[in-house]
């Protein structure tokens, strides 16, 4: 399987700015050489998404768009491109850092024209942050860029500790030191350099609560390995750490969620990445990662007590259906066993229902004994 | 204002472990000596939930009641209480730290017993996390420790960077070498030794995206401030953190949120504390928390364009009424004025508005305008 593949970390912040300029730059010249303005733009649909099995991951497909400035059907549209790489052009020469929220204000107003008739008419720029974030993603696709790269901020909840030293702004930063705490994964994951890593594998856990518990219990030292958490679904800055660390020093990724169909679509969304998104899997999704568990086998293998077992709902059966269409999990047997008998049974179970065996049984049993038989699911 | 009240920070394993061990031991002498086992805990009901205006606070009142074990209506509350109790005894003598999912789990069995007719029947320690959890806050009002102190693990999403260094697990972190990333709060404050603090104020922010923008810019270090965010509702262990630096550093606190129902609420969770941890007040809450914005009058005081303004919705106009009804704002001329202005109009806009002045607005304008002239609201 190809790893080292095309992501290149550390991406310098002239060359950013550069790429970024080349675009708009294209634009002013088609302008001043009297041709009707327009950008290419990839198209981010359903359709144009692709799954590549060799390289085991959801690609935009080939298929571009042209927005023509002169097309009554396309013009906001492009207008609105170049209002936000003007916006975001403006940022990076200032050294600021907007949020895609301030973005979305920053360059909403009301365009106030005349019609063909001479009645005053207006529009807005765009009415909702759908729109604009949508416009910031067709940037991304349009310059091989990810808004990170482009000092975009966000959200940011990933957390990670570990025996590996990062450097960020000129400090050498040891995730083997943050005690109870643990290092906050800053937005931008490009811009932080790994200097160092001393762990055997990566285990990616699902629920902070039992981050919480494993950091406390000194579980990554114990076991040599670096402890990541997404919360629940994962946002683009931990799904890029996961990935570095798998691509730029060969660890392995294993990912503990519930017993659940939600959980199984978070292990996806790391492994091989998410439609949406589908643009940024080469950058973001790892497809090395390996399902540690909870599997649905292990309730009947671990012999979870049946008042522990939580019904599934519509809603489980309905994505258990659509996980088994992917075609990372169709074409693998295990997983369509695991699903078939969640289909069948209707049965679900939560990490913490390992506990039922004692608190120790997750850290000193369940995971070291998946490990070493290589009881997981690829 | 009294600070350095009765709030013990890294309060001893061992002293831990001991109160809990006292609160059994009753039980059991009560048993050996042939008398009628019962615990007594103070109510944690709104009826028993008091303001005290001299500490700014809102507290447990005086009220406690007595749970007899052979009271029909008590003898599962009784038992839920001991059950949890010896679990949580257990997990501090074997150095384990459950998360209150875990206790769920592992105190869940179904006891089978006959009745008076002897008729087989059975009955579930507890249905869900619900009744465990509360038989948690029980223990942590008979024992005036928080779960914390008990080892309790649960999720923590507070971050924190600026000129102070903790020391945890017997590291040395320094907040100031976080780069792009942060300090992720643990979910024992109490273990946390503050070591060193060198600002000038606390700078609470609502939105961990703005967190992420004021960090990247280095804000703080220009400011000299410590920066902190609860990712909209803060969790226990953020406000602990925010009040161990107001009364143990004397520091200011100022609390950044949007301008709507929902931020003025988060500043008074805060600041004084929530209803329903009223009993937490006097360890997680500020009173000395002052709301620095975005304000209601801050709409036309700023400019704020038409467009970037948000309609109430009824949730607001709900939420905001019931504000008005809480004694620390009712007591304030400028608390009343801004909700009713607020319910007048109708409207809302949140941080990301003064984005329309520039990205530089918010941290070379808006904050050091609002600290100079002093124009918060307590």
């Amino acid at each position: 399987m190809p790893r080292r593949s095309a992501s290149p970390a550390l991406v310098d912040e002239k060359e950013v700015l550069r790429i970024l300029e080349d675009l708009g730059r294209r634009v002013a010249e088609q302008v001043l050489k009297g041709r009707p303005p327009s950008i290419e733009i990839p198209v981010r649909t359903l359709a144009n998404t692709i799954w590549d099995p060799e390289r085991r991951l959801l690609m935009l497909g080939p298929r571009k768009a042209r927005r023509d400035f002169f097309d009554v059907g396309e013009a906001k549209k492009f207008m609105q491109t170049v209002l936000m790489l003007s916006l975001i052009i403006r940022a990076r020469r200032e050294g600021d850092y907007p949020t895609i929220r301030d973005l979305y204000y920053t360059g909403k107003h009301t365009i106030v024209y005349r019609d063909e008739r001479g009645h005053r008419r207006t529009e807005e720029t765009w009415d909702d942050q759908q729109e604009s974030n949508s416009v910031i993603q067709d940037i991304e696709v349009a310059t091989g860029l990810l808004r990170e790269h482009m000092g975009i901020m966000h959200d940011a909840k990933g957390k990670i500790v570990g025996n590996m030293v990062v450097r960020s702004k000129g400090y050498e930063i040891d995730l083997s030191r943050m005690g109870s705490g643990a290092y906050a994964i800053p937005p931008n994951v490009d811009k932080l350099e790994i200097v160092k890593v001393d762990a055997k594998y990566v285990l990616v856990i699902e629920k902070d609560a039992i981050f919480e518990r494993l950091n406390e219990e000194e579980f990554w030292k114990r076991e040599n390995c670096i402890l990541v958490t997404g919360k629940g679904q994962p946002d683009r800055s931990t799904r890029r750490m996961v990935r570095r660390l798998w691509e730029e020093f060969d660890l392995p990724v294993y990912v503990l969620t519930d017993a659940d169909p939600y959980g199984v679509y978070i292990y996806s969304v790391f492994k091989s990445g998410s439609i949406s998104l589908s643009y940024e899997s080469e950058r973001l999704a790892t497809p090395g990662a390996k399902f540690l568990g909870v599997a649905f086998t292990d309730i009947d293998e671990y012999k979870i007590p049946r008042n522990y077992i939580i019904k599934a709902t519509d809603r489980d059966i309905k994505r258990a259906k659509e996980l088994m269409r992917y075609p990372w999990f169709k074409g693998s047997k295990e997983w369509m066993r695991q699903l078939k008998l969640f289909l069948e049974r209707r049965e679900k179970i939560e990490i913490e229902a390992l506990s039922g065996h004692g608190f120790k049984f997750l850290t000193n049993v369940y995971i070291p004994e998946k490990l070493k038989k290589g009881d997981w699911i690829e």
